[in-house]
């Protein structure tokens, strides 16, 4: 995978790296959609892949005389370069393929640095996925605006706890290149793997989203969970609770957070650190360091704005607005398809349908994906600063929260929390509703608390939300709270926001 | 001159950034080329400013009727911020007019990215001055490049010991801004500003041209000479001294060396460092870094061609070519100056006048200007090499080696010599000839030294080898040496392969 990321654009072609936790049917989906020439198999993913080709097939046989440039792509299989398996997919295997190639290959030059460098599928919480299609110009200056936004310097140790196929590896498949960096690259994302790997190989740097955090806090007893030396880790791909900072930094890890989405090449704004700040507490930190930040230099422009007047919002942390972005590493558009690119779009802006606040100095603070807004008595919850709130529970592991109906505010706050695994006593919702009552105001108190085992997640690790709220359509609210009736009665009259049909339209974007 | 960098762009317009050194003709040819149409003028220039604008002030009224375009340019006179002077040029002075500026004021955007940003003339160390037109889409990579190249981290402390006039101060101006730095401004570069600033304001970084190092080392008894804590030097504009290397670092400055010209806006390589070479003994290190490197990140190619066939030579470490690059940040061209323009390009690259050569390891070093090459019986002779040897003799403060006629091989090395000024006895022409018989090939061994007080060197600090070699002509050849003649008649049939009437024209760049 690391190797296409410089062999297909060096051969003049488009690379569609696909998500391998996706099924089959999914990535047949892709394939046909992509219309992809050669498929490149890892021996480990020979089923599935298999399986993907078979279900191409019946459209091929309905389809040959309609469509006749439907055709089944070219495969190779990539096997174990240590331990060779011989699981093979068709006749190709790709240090074969390498090994009969041409030594005096001259690379392609590319004519219009706008041409598409990979075509990126988003992982769809909610809609199909979308082909974001990249530039060589963007994908180049996203790559320089991490390695810039980090600070990270020459010959890195780069451990791929993030995949690869996640937008391009947030641009790092190029960036470690750039550095002249050593590539560690890892099968499976346990702790035992992480840990092991950071010692064996001095690893300086690795990415990941902050749910990997739960896997480095919460090894299990016999696997290692220490560090030697620090760690860099870039996180994103949504906003870090600010109490796993805290805890993740404390076993020596040293986070940088940065927001990203695919359709912006990956990075759009980093939270740059200030030296004034290193004589705060660490909790003051870590608040500091949940915010998103500013715009990576080589972004042109990144507002929160009024949709309806396109105005931008007053620097005053509170005034809620649509993220919106411009500049070279915007995506070129949705792969054939037109509408959806059309919508992502407006007056020059492509909107990140995330929804968020500008703090008095500068630094952006996402409060929201748009949908995820919860409207109570006409006031705006953001799902997320509950969120951060639960997780400074001691005994929680994660939350999601998400509206509920409810019958005198329309919506109300609804938690889905999960316990650490090393807590064995008894916990109630009447705690984690007294914990929320005593860290926000009333009317973001959650209404419900639901204890299940696990969150749904897509196949890159994101919440699945929307299956939340579908569950929490069966919940009975608990009335707990009175005190929250007199505040939100008194906005009653103000009129939701964010969420609205315009907004349902243009949950276009994929935050990484 | 630093807000101008930012508000002349910003207003749409050019900047033109004077040599200070400049005397007043020289100043009233650039305002007549560059037909400025706003000149600042620092309080501490009105003198010479006053004068340049006199020499217009004829040809302004001989060519009214025929050239009415020609006007004097408005005169701003900048006074001292902290204990105004009162001097003034005109009506105008700089704090006063950004006081009636309009608040409101919304900066120009571009349309096209390749508008020029800046028109830098060069020094011109043997012709006129040319106009080196430079784009924002360069300027804005080239910042790029020298951050990262240099590693410049966030809030650096940046020391101006380099004027901002030469090629923008290599782009830091943008720089500095880009990594939210503080910018230290002196007016002397002499030892006790630079020691001083450095101590008074916790500066960690600074960039000079190896001159400077003689600066540096050569304080005087009453001034400090001492660094508490390391400072970040980037040093460019002459191939630095292995010697002057080692020295400066042990004051505990960290070099990174760099080499650019002002027709590719600043950098075009950097020795970046490699950890390995952390292993290797001091002088083994100053010699890897006295070599100019590798490519920046955001060019699109350097390369070391033979001009005639436009081959790459190969990475031996040996076969000289001239040094010459391709890429987004390759000026425009000569301001009015087609003929300039178009003989500084060849087949699609800039050259750049630089001979050099590729080491194994793919790192460039400058071996000579093309016209400084001296060719001794049919064998080029590298005067940076004989420099750098003269350089490692414990008396020696500065050398240059230039071109002296010869009676038998045509050419050979003259060598021209300032003594450090702590050193009080006496040193001859023998000693030198004999520390370098010790110390390189017999036929790259001086026929004559000369010792002298200063070189001559341009307002940028280059030395003027033209006037060297005119001096050089007067000079009778002491032949000392026999033992070269076997040598040099071995290769004599060899063609002389780089100074030749094609590199004669081509002197058109000029390296920082």
């Amino acid at each position: 995978m690391y190797e296409m990321h410089f062999a297909v654009p060096m051969a003049g072609a488009v690379l569609n790296a696909i998500n391998t936790r996706l099924d089959a049917k999914n990535i047949a989906t892709i394939l046909k959609h992509s219309q992809a020439k050669v498929f490149f198999v890892d021996y480990q993913y020979v089923p599935v892949a298999s399986e993907a080709l078979r279900l191409l097939m019946p459209e091929l046989e309905g389809a040959a005389v309609a469509m006749p440039s439907v055709v089944l792509p070219l495969v190779v299989v990539i096997d174990d370069i240590d331990s060779p398996t011989g699981v093979r997919l068709g006749e190709l295997e790709y240090e074969q393929l390498v090994h009969n190639g041409s030594a005096g290959f001259v690379q392609d030059e590319i004519e219009d640095e706008w041409d598409p460098i990979s075509l990126n599928y988003t992982s769809g919480t909610t809609s199909a996925p979308k082909g974001v299609v990249l530039s060589h110009r963007g994908a180049y200056l996203s790559t320089l605006s991490l390695i810039l936004g980090w600070e990270m310097g020459t010959e890195p140790v780069y451990l791929w706890s993030l995949p690869m196929f996640h937008c391009n590896g947030w641009t790092f498949t190029w960036g470690v290149a750039a550095r002249g960096g050593t590539n560690v690259c890892i099968r499976s994302t346990t702790a035992q793997e992480i840990y092991s790997n950071i010692a064996l190989h001095k690893v300086t740097h690795m990415c990941c989203a902050p749910v990997v955090f739960n896997i480095l806090l919460e090894a299990k007893p016999h696997e290692p969970k220490k560090i030697t030396t620090p760690v860099q880790i870039l996180t994103g791909g949504a906003p870090p609770p600010p109490s796993k900072l805290e805890e993740i930094e404390e076993l020596g890890f040293h986070v940088v957070h940065a927001y990203g989405i695919t359709e912006a090449t990956g990075p759009a704004l980093v939270c740059e650190w200030q030296a004034q700040w290193n004589q705060l507490s660490r909790r003051q930190q870590a608040t500091l360091k949940a915010r998103q930040g500013i715009s990576v230099l080589t972004l042109s422009n990144v507002d929160v704005k009024d949709l309806n007047t396109m105005m931008s919002v007053p620097h005053d942390g509170k005034t809620m607005g649509e993220i919106v972005i411009r500049g070279s590493s915007v995506m070129k558009g949705y792969f054939k398809d037109e509408i959806a690119t059309a919508k992502a779009f407006h007056k020059g802006w492509f909107l990140t349908g995330d929804i968020g606040v500008i703090h008095p100095d500068g630094y952006l603070e996402i409060k929201d994906r748009s949908k995820d807004v919860i409207i109570s008595g006409g006031e705006n919850i953001s799902s997320v600063e509950v969120e951060s709130v639960l997780c400074r529970h001691p005994r929680v592991l994660e939350a999601a929260v998400v509206a509920i109906p409810h019958p005198r505010w329309g919506e109300s706050p609804c938690a889905f929390v999960t316990l650490k695994r090393d807590f064995s006593g008894t916990m109630t919702e009447a705690d984690i509703v007294a914990h929320c009552r005593k860290n926000m105001a009333g009317f973001m108190t959650p209404k419900k608390v639901q204890f299940v085992g696990e969150l749904p997640k897509t196949s890159t690790g994101k919440i699945q939300k929307f299956q939340l709220r579908e569950l929490a359509k069966t919940l009975v609210v608990t009335e707990t709270d009175q005190s929250t009736k007199k505040s939100t009665q008194l906005k009653r009259d103000q009129t939701p926001r964010y969420r609205n049909q315009a907004h349902e339209q243009i949950m276009a974007s994929s935050r990484l």
